[in-house]
């Protein structure tokens, strides 16, 4: 598995992390967020998670539904779309895209974030290395991820959507790997099609079958395989 | 809109591209494919697509319910979910990761690819840089796909999912902007956790609207807006 823990900014080069920390701090490009605060975002820059962790959602500007009756001013949907997690080390940027809107949350308390022009990792070539590698990474988790939302049951699509956080943010604990920060049924309702009341009743059933577990404060966990 | 015609990859530097297809020429990296056929992918090499287009599947090892009874030999959904093309000029890499297997097809007769071992790159770090962004412009774009994924009604699903496409894709046309190749409902479908069935109707639905076009040849096309 492939741990994210709140001290994996670590096994990074410490020089560079640290270097570019300082000069982040020096040049008021650095900010701690509390829980669910909206993250600013400006196309063209591109943002580093320092701790804590970041929810990328994203919104759908259009509908086929609404767009019938063009007479009236048709809301869009605001409902946002959870659309995964950035870890310590990691980067991430938001594109302005129509149809849709990307966005970015705080989310959970005291998550700090660094941000920079493309250009200022001319001074790092080896690090934009690295920060490309990382979203080439991040690519093949969302091809992964898509898999998952294509399968028909919602109990498929949320057992592989599970599989795959807990996959790559789980922390090791005496009940399997456990997501290290929550998620609300209604977050993960909207990542997988499906209603916060439906996915309630799936976890329970997932839990039942003892393919997933929840420890306190509502974490949810993979059992450790014993077969 | 994203033109990506079969003369895309001319938009490239030509002398890179032209000296890396002689390069892959000379060491047997490059081969057609024909229409459907699977193209032997290994993790760790990297693929460009020369001409054509490459319809890359994911496939779910693990589903919640076949799980149920251990003492069967539960079978693994087989069934491949549409996770994108990629067009020429475009990379495109397969790394192998469980539970779910990624894949590649030839989307059409006449598809050429080149492969390379990353390290390979290192004659020309300027295209390095291209592939690498280039892969930083498909998670962004995948990121939208996963918004409209998460939309709950399927003709939304289905109407977002084709407005991506087409403006990836799209080429312009007297009806609009037009799919240059054909896509199955079976395999719109599989990518909209939807079946072909549901998919025929919903696209009777969006085409009675005037969201979508179909031209001869089964082509998907978004019209001209005209408000």
């Amino acid at each position: 598995m492939n741990l994210t823990s709140s001290t994996s900014e670590a096994s990074r080069p410490f020089l560079t992390w640290q270097r570019i920390l300082d000069w982040a701090q020096e040049h008021y490009r650095y900010r701690t967020f509390s829980k669910d605060e909206r993250i600013p975002t400006r196309d063209g820059l591109l943002y580093l998670v320092q701790k804590g962790a970041v929810r990328l959602v994203g919104t759908a500007q259009l509908s086929a539904t609404t767009t019938k009756s063009k007479s009236e001013v048709s809301k869009p949907t605001t409902e946002e779309t959870f659309l995964g997690f950035v870890g310590p080390g990691q980067p991430f940027e938001i594109v302005a895209q129509s149809p849709f809107t990307l966005g970015a949350y705080s989310h959970i308390d005291q998550t700090s974030v660094v941000w920079m022009y493309w250009n200022d990792l001319d001074n790092w070539p080896h690090f934009r290395r690295e920060v490309l590698d990382a979203f080439r990474h991040q690519h093949q988790r969302k091809l992964l991820w898509l898999s998952t939302l294509g399968q028909r049951k919602t109990i498929d699509r949320l057992f592989g959507f599970i599989t795959l956080l807990v996959e790559e943010f789980g922390e090791p604990t005496e009940n399997g790997y456990c997501l290290p920060f929550p998620l609300t049924h209604a977050q993960i309702g909207s990542a997988i099609g499906s209603t916060r009341v439906t996915v309630t009743r799936l976890m329970g059933k997932l839990r039942q079958k003892g393919l997933i577990a929840i420890k306190e404060d509502n974490l949810i966990c993979l059992p450790a395989k014993n077969n």
